[in-house]
């Protein structure tokens, strides 16, 4: 098969060195996350033994075994810090990464191997058991850490480390002699691998990643045989399936999602990054359609996948339960990472809508405001006593975001995640540059081969009016391809202060824009602001008879705080004569609060019976007070609910 | 303290011998109860090595190691069967119990102890482990049985066995000196020695059941005290929580429902049934209290309790989930058990509607209408892929009931339930007549020592008319007290056809009806029959905007099999025209199925997107049809759902 052949014009990301945000909503993000969330991360990495671990000094018998994750938790650690150091320069925070980076090194062994749980607990089993213990998956966010540093700050220290790892895993998997056929219990490398191709130009590592995805669910099943190798009987597999890790049979042949929630979305990722690097359609078809189905079957209004808690993962069509959805921070973030790589191709809402949905919702509901605390699992209801899962624990408890977990993947993800969120506002390929989200910020990209500044001014995702000053190094034809989103009513985009005829350019959702750029064009988009009813399909049983009210892309939830107990006994009045009020009252410092006209069933003494007839209970006029959705559990405790029930529906 | 001082007159229940269902509902129920589900339990009991643990001969490495549960299964084989003889001479089966009966008796140590568990499996243990090992709860079972069969038989055959069981139990468990203050982990044996004490009449037996009330929940606490003497820390405790069996503190402290539900139930009913026998009004209080608390914020319309499957029991006021609801065949038994002993005080509806809301709905629906299959749990929503907990399995699986299940309580106690339900329908106390439960029977009671025939014509629950021919033995004075349910809009009373002023003869929900009695009286009740929209509390967060149809005592649900998928889709008008009609269509052999107006979101391709605007999804009128509760799943699989969402709610 000859490579070359099918390999398209290359697609380009941008990274934070390129594309630097200036103001508005995500700078504030950035600024907490960097100044709160990375030095609480970085802590939490340090007492809990997760940087001591690559120091290989633990012995047998001593506290902070090494565990199999750890390694991830502080690759993603200085992912987050790279990230940050190129929007923001911090010569302390460089120095701590470094030494962190040099202890990486340090823990890599003569033949490239760098695992710090095998190497110091149980070093002679190595590779025996990829399925449970992800070295894999660790040795993935490793290279995505490496990637990162590199590209922040030009060194190569970690970079090096990382190929030299990646080099050595190229001779351990693969189909040639004395060779394993094995790959990742929990997916992760396969992306990594292409970053890796994209920052050093060695096909080697894409040909690695393209292994390890046409490998999968192969049979023979490498994890019967490496678990009969092991000495053990594959049948007494603890979760009884192959599908929690998608290898029960070849990607190419996976119809529908189905396992544990981030293992799927990393993979997808991994697949549509391969995809989109070889030109190998019949990956990206599977892509196409494994996103179509999670999208139109499995995913809640917030982005968030992975529907309960037993697998982390999916469950069944249209099973989209409020309260004990499970929803981790990480599979929405995984979400947001898969429809980023579909862009590679070409530019379609299909996948930006969907990024946009998870950056303003199902991923930043996973951190508080002040950066401190995180949430694992984003369920869009909850109720005084009862945990995130939807299971009771007792009077009095309230499900809150935690300083930390015992797998504690979500904190770092989210860190690295908001440090990069201005990777997900371009792509160019050929002579087409994608704006595909909106925030204020300053960019310096490149388009057939020469460089654009490009500047954004916004308040996006509050406001709507959006100019774009393109500054072209010198005049030139190509082609501006801007995201219209799927949720508003009414666009209008012109450039240079002339309006363009949308239906006619709209290509996949996008406004294609095709001329002379040359520095001074300022194009304008202008996205009505409505507040819409969203309602659900209607074999979604969970959302009969109620509607999510989204502003933008924000989805918002009404919490207790505002609105009293017993939220569930509120219903929107046909015509809730929506009232957005900015600032009003400060909620949460001043962010767009949605207020709505309803009826609610008179506030009850808890005297009543149980039961009633119908009409027992009068109904009472009353105006609900929603909030964006992510900010919820930042206030006093108490109910918080997404689908709001409404009258005549 | 002088126990004689305590006790009032006594109360007077009555058994299958003495109440005979001639026919109508219950005949049915009962002749499939007799004809299919004894034969098949019995079967069950033998092919499971259940009966031969009796004969003691099982040795260590062999199958079928007798369980600690057993010996109650095969109890209330006996005690079903018996109460089933009662009404229904059957020298076959008479036989065969017998024989049980024997291998029971063969089964007893000479001090008196019987288990087949202990004395074949663990011979050294027995009574080391009250808190989990159900040692007395098994002895319980086996006294009930004994004294059905003693009641149905007239032979003491078991009774004697049971009275040495309880004779040698009163020698180890007490407070005197030597003697263990233990009391069981599941309660039972409190109820069941209270009737002991009323066959026999020996007044040991209420003092150890008042003795095990006492005692439970005292410190320093027992189950503390065996932990420590088996070796083991009581912190270690698998349940965490003595909560659990309900001896977290002493009963007469206890202000609310807590831990497993049946337990709960069966502690409840034994404290009632010694309230009843002694006069004890602490006791009493403490039950009314736990009564009040429970039915008011902790009962699902089906009379089903226990609302979870974690701990088979409690979790918080107002929570009644639906499709995820536990609801124990046993717990809604329990139920109808409790009520029962209530009504020893006094009538008071408070109580017995409810015990009819247990008979006409989450009891029955444990048990198909071919009596050969059975619910453990009884959930009151249910989705294909989905179990009775709420947990998705795998497509194409539907909830059903099972043939049998390895923890078997419920088959055998929904047999022997179903079996005796005649004791339900009357007590009686000094110079009262109460009738709480209407069906077609004869019977012959006493009031006031003197003998009284009772005939009851009626085609109850699907008609509202009733006969109550009265027979006195001769002329004389006393009270009749009729049940008028809470669910009736309209009753009239006549007596010998002439009316009587219902709103002064009610006292607690019994029309008390003061006369001279004599043979030929006939009193009739009429009940309006209508359709009722039942509607939940508003704290009741799962079934905000929903109604349960109920007619009569009997609650109605939908199923996908009459009304198509997606039944949460559908709203009912807000005038629903509500239809009933018998027989009509022959569904499920006849029963009145109500017929409702409705709109629904129309019936969907599943290629609509995920999420659209409010109202993308048209509504089209339709009419629904709902079948009792009870019925559900045993037509064609598919949906089930009671409460309905109604537009306007």
């Amino acid at each position: 098969m000859n490579k070359a052949k099918k390999i398209p014009a290359s697609p380009q990301s941008f990274s934070p060195h390129e594309v630097r945000i200036s103001g508005g909503f995500w700078k504030k993000k950035m600024d907490v996350n960097r100044r709160e969330t990375l030095p609480i991360v970085f802590q939490r990495c340090e007492e809990t033994g997760r940087i001591d671990a690559l120091r290989q000094t633990w012995k047998p018998g001593q506290p902070n075994q090494p565990h199999i994750f750890w390694d991830s938790d502080v690759a993603k650690l200085v992912e987050a810090c790279s990230y940050s150091l190129a929007a923001h320069p911090d010569p302390a925070l460089e120095a701590k990464v470094d030494e962190v980076v040099a202890w990486f090194a340090s823990a890599q062994q003569p033949d490239g191997y760098l695992n710090s749980h095998y190497t110091t607990v149980e070093p002679r089993n190595r590779w025996t058991n990829l399925r449970d213990n992800h070295e894999l998956y660790c040795a993935g966010h490793i290279i995505e850490a490496a990637v990162a540093h590199f590209q922040s700050t030009g060194k190569t220290t970690f970079l090096d480390v990382a190929c030299r790892y990646a080099d050595y895993i190229a001779t351990v998997f693969g189909r040639g002699e004395g060779q394993r056929r094995g790959y990742p219990g929990h997916e992760e490398i396969e992306l990594a691998l292409v970053r890796l191709h994209s920052a050093t130009g060695q096909s080697r590592y894409l040909d690695l990643a393209e292994y390890f995805i046409d490998e999968r669910g192969q049979h023979p099943h490498y994890f019967d045989q490496e678990a009969i190798a092991r000495g053990e009987d594959p049948k007494n597999y603890w979760l009884k399936t192959y599908e929690h890790s998608q290898s029960h049979i070849p990607v190419r042949d996976q119809k529908k999602p189905v396992g544990h929630a981030v293992r799927a979305t990393y993979l997808y990722t991994g697949m549509a990054a391969v995809a989109g690097a070889t030109g190998d359609t019949s990956l990206l078809q599977a892509c196409k359609r494994l996103w179509k189905v999670l999208t139109s079957t499995q995913m809640h209004v917030s982005a968030g996948i992975g529907q309960i808690a037993r697998n982390e993962g999916f469950t069944a069509d249209y099973d989209l339960p409020n309260e004990s959805a499970y929803l981790e921070t990480c599979a929405a973030i995984g979400m947001a990472f898969w429809g980023h790589r579909m862009l590679d191709w070409q530019p379609d809402s299909t996948y930006s809508d969907v990024v946009e949905q998870a950056l303003y919702n199902g991923t930043i509901s996973g951190v508080s405001v002040d950066g401190r605390r995180f949430f694992y699992g984003n369920p869009l209801a909850a109720h005084p006593g009862f945990d995130g899962n939807g299971n009771f624990v007792k009077e009095g408890y309230h499900y809150r975001r935690q300083e930390w977990f015992g797998c504690s993947c979500c904190p770092t993800n989210i860190a690295r995640f908001i440090a990069n969120v201005p990777s997900f506002l371009y792509t160019s390929r050929g002579d087409e540059l994608a704006v595909h989200q909106y925030a204020e910020s300053v960019s310096m990209l490149k388009v057939s081969g020469q460089s654009v500044r490009v500047v954004q001014k916004t308040n996006y995702p509050w406001e709507g009016e959006i100019a774009l000053e393109i500054a072209p190094e010198k005049t030139a034809v190509w082609c501006l391809a801007i995201r219209i989103p799927g949720w508003c009513k009414s666009a209008v985009v012109k450039v240079n202060g002339r309006k363009i005829k949308l239906a006619a350019a709209l290509s996949k959702g996008y406004a294609r824009i095709q001329r002379e750029w040359r520095a001074g064009d300022v194009v304008t988009l202008s996205l009505s602001m409505t507040v819409d009813r969203v309602e659900a399909h209607p074999a979604v049983r969970q959302n009969a008879g109620r509607i999510a009210l989204r502003r933008g892309p924000v989805v918002y939830c009404i919490e207790s705080v505002d609105n009293g107990a017993d939220l569930n006994g509120i219903a929107l009045l046909p015509d809730p004569a929506f009232e957005v009020t900015f600032g009003k009252g400060r909620i949460l410092g001043g962010v767009p609060v949605i207020r709505a006209k309803a009826v609610r069933t008179k506030p009850q003494g808890r005297k009543d019976p149980l039961y009633g007839d119908f009409g027992a209970w009068p109904r009472t006029a009353c105006t609900v007070t929603a909030i964006p959705y992510f900010l919820w559990a930042n206030r006093k405790p108490g109910e918080m609910l997404v689908w709001i029930r409404q009258i005549n529906s």
